[in-house]
């Protein structure tokens, strides 16, 4: 048995030789991302993943937003897509726009639901383009990657990661109506777990436990119309009829942009992983030109206003209201705004094209953030513990904002209705009463005190998915299982049908047995009779 | 203003000092362990938070099998319990030979029971005693601690936190019934969850789904006697109606030691934290004893054999079994047993009374590990990558023998019926049968490379508890809502019956038109007749 021991230690060497060495000498990473603040902070994670020497090559469409050519950390792989740069930029500052404007409900529901087919349209455009772009697709077959890294709020990347069989790693801030707990088998029962849009908490009334329902039935059909293109174009291109959750059901690990300071606590899967914060790691020191702003601020400090990424303009008359505010404050403002001057610009308001946000928010002496409520926006919030005045426009951010002024760190206006007053009354409130710095400091502490670093997390299980080819012992069986199945109710009828045949039998039986005795005794009575008669 | 600007930011330093450095001194924790290896994996933790200064103590009753004095990591608060040393040390015999006599099926399970309500009598007399000891509870009032950690499996540690109001983190595997789940409001629906005890995986045929539905429906009947005791005590002393799930879900922190190389993935719930194989973390040097018992075995290397902290003597004629077996095998065999020599015992089998089992195990020289499929041990085993045979006694074992055989990395035995050909064959197929080797080290591969030590991420818990005193928001909304409106049976009811509502009134509304209709016609066509005749 002494060579049977002997090839036995080899293998063993081999293996765990095999297991610590492969990665010596990086692996390849493919990234399809998702334009606008979600590519901005993948970068962070793209950074860290160059620096612990893997390969990283990015697809994107020729015309967008935010995805630059990179000198050191990836390849940038572009394809032609049938529309121009003017017609993009026109739509993105259309859609900023509407958000300004005062319109019957209705009226904006469905202008709304237009601009987002358009949006949709075009990313979809950009999809097909990419996945019929026969030089690209052969690229990707012969390159082999490990691992495919995508915002699967747009899921063209895991159409791409099925199709070549690379597994998946999906960083996302969620996707709207729930089709990421859909797809990655998560219970979210609507009794404590608010629906989007419902602008409720955690704790609902009855009323509002009816309104989660409704939302929560309707989910589907609200989204179908950007998401069922998407599962057309898959079934189309995978040749095999599959839904958006099908196809997302095979992501690997979900790193999602959310952490329960800020979120109502709900269940999760194994492979859900939070990383709520992760853009905050993104650090600088500040230009000289802000330093001096900054320092020149004195002992008042600075509030500083961004609408996040895609809205830098604004229509005057708002402008102008906004600006009349800035003049009743003592702090400097530094506004990230691209329009025309508004005349009335008071002198401690500073006009910028593009600010270093989460860089200003670290400085000892930010007060205050005036901020959209995109989800970037509150966790830099949330790090650097500066309260804030939130303007939701449109998306998640309306719900971001109702639960960063639930936790008293901030406060919400309507950034159509509100006034001047409104807003410098806010301003006030926050960077004064000493309530909104105390429960934003709370909540920065929780949200600090980790055991690992949310950046750390991200590359660790985007590594792990490289390295192992997947992540299928967190899988759940769940997947295996149809809505019947899953619910039990197909046991549930069984157990109920036995239960009553068992009961039907026995009442047959006693009833059986009774008129088995009655007849006995009314034959022994009539005997009886018959006798005494 | 600048007197109030001056002043928020003398708050926000105090408060950021206060955050910062609140934990420089270390705090204050109380422990109220379960004993037996519970106890043993509990130590590692207690020894690091106090290396990180804190300051520990131990309330343990004065009868005991493991929780002994020591002179730095903690300070031992014994209290007088109404038993002696000899019979719970007969008890624990008792049930240690139970598990090795052939016996019918229902015998074994009344004797069974028979014997977890002596054991458990002995912890709840202890914990009554604990609870009713002013002396130690004055003790406990005064001494103001930051956080209690306990083991929930015995939940008189809760029961102390509840009155003091202390937050507490529980340390545990997981308690019989899903009383654990159940209390943490985690989701774990039966069609693929498997239930304890069950012996199904996480995919199941409709009959096994049938099955384990019944064990979800009788599990709270099946562990009532253990529990209902504890509830009874629970609301006599806080003077307050409450059941185990309602006591159990105050619990800050659930640190679980389980992972999902070994378990099925299920939904967790954001304070459930996964730290399974915390118990690898203690490492020490083998002795010279050890080690040269360990060289001596030359190429073919050692077998492990243990059953667990409990049961290290078992009868002569099962001993009698295991001993030829051993007989039959190159290797240098260790088994931890204090029973009388087997007179069979061949030359390669060391008998000791107590063995260091981890760091056996990460020997090189490890071959195979014989266990009870204690999850102790089998986190152990997965860590060091080493083959095991399992011979399950009692418990989750049967369940953990399960899950390790159906990866391929172990073959289980019933230590009843086994023969010692069939242990010899276990032994020789764990060994040279490459798939075992290669399975456990794919499983121990995928165990250890996460971002952070399970020893690490536990001690990082009970600090953010002390420090932050609980983790209220972590703590999800479901708790707040009974079992109706948690499965928004209210909700469901109330829209079914307003769209019956709608359906009856259409329906009469229709009904009312088509009659007024039909008469109109009727009465037209009468007038009609009538003119006509």
């Amino acid at each position: 048995m002494a060579p049977m021991a002997c090839s036995q230690a080899y293998v063993s060497i081999l293996m765990l030789l095999l297991y610590s060495s492969s990665f010596v000498s990086g692996g390849k990473l493919l990234v399809v991302p998702m334009d606008g603040s979600h590519w901005l902070s993948m970068q962070s994670i793209l950074n860290q993943l160059k620096k612990n020497g893997h390969e990283i090559v990015v697809v994107a469409p020729e015309i967008n937003m935010h995805i630059k050519a990179s000198d050191d950390v990836y390849t940038l792989k572009s394809y032609p897509v049938p529309f121009t740069q003017e017609e993009m930029d026109i739509s993105i500052k259309e859609f900023g726009n509407d958000n300004f404007q005062e319109l019957p409900f209705l009226v904006r529901f469905f202008r709304t639901i237009e601009r987002m087919k358009q949006t949709n349209a075009m990313f979809l455009a950009a999809c097909t383009h990419l996945l019929y772009n026969q030089e690209l697709m052969s690229y990707i077959k012969e390159s082999k990657f490990d691992a495919l890294f995508t915002d699967p709020m747009m899921p063209c990347g895991q159409i791409v990661a099925d199709y070549f069989g690379i597994p998946s790693v999906f960083f996302l801030r969620g996707i709207p109506c729930g089709f990421d707990f859909e797809a990655a088998q998560c219970p979210r029962p609507p009794s404590y777990v608010p629906r989007g849009m419902t602008g409720n908490s955690d704790h609902m009334t009855f009323a509002q436990r009816v309104k989660n329902m409704l939302f929560h039935l309707a989910e589907y059909f609200l989204c179908s119309f950007v998401y069922s293109p998407y599962a057309s174009l898959a079934s189309e291109f995978l040749q095999r009829d599959l839904s958006l959750t099908e196809l997302l059901s095979h992501g690997s690990i979900w790193l999602m942009r959310m952490d329960f300071v800020a979120e109502y606590p709900r269940p999760l899967m194994p492979n859900i992983i939070i990383i709520g914060g992760v853009n905050c790691a993104w650090k600088k020191p500040l230009s000289q030109e802000f330093e001096a702003i900054v320092n020149s601020s004195g002992e008042h400090g600075i509030v500083v206003f961004s609408l996040g990424s895609m809205v830098s303009e604004i229509p005057m008359k708002k402008a102008m209201e906004i600006a009349e505010a800035f003049g009743t404050i003592p702090q400097t403002v530094l506004w990230r705004y691209t329009g025309e001057t508004p005349p009335n610009l008071a002198k401690n308001t500073k006009l910028v094209k593009w600010l270093p946000q989460n860089d200003l928010l670290a400085h000892p002496k930010a007060r205050a953030f005036i901020t959209h409520a995109g989800s970037h926006g509150v966790y830099e919030g949330i790090c650097n513990a500066v309260p804030m005045v939130l303007m939701p426009l449109f998306g998640d951010q309306m719900d971001n904002a109702k639960r960063m002024e639930s936790r008293g760190a901030g406060v919400t206006l309507n950034v159509v209705d509100m006034t001047s007053k409104d807003l410098s009354d806010a301003l006030k409130a926050v960077i004064y009463d000493k309530k909104y710095k105390e429960n934003i400091q709370r909540l920065s502490a929780l949200h600090l005190d980790r055991p690992i670093e949310p950046l750390d997390l991200a590359v660790h299980w985007v590594e792990f998915v490289m390295k192992h080819k997947g992540a299928p012992h967190l899988r759940p069986a769940a997947h295996d299982l149809n809505w019947i199945q899953y619910h039990s109710i197909d046991v549930i009828a069984f157990l109920l049908a036995a239960v009553l045949l068992a009961l039907f039998i026995s009442l047959k039986c006693c009833l059986f047995c009774c008129r088995k005795c009655c007849c006995k005794s009314g034959r022994m009575s009539k005997k009886s009779k018959s006798k005494s008669h």
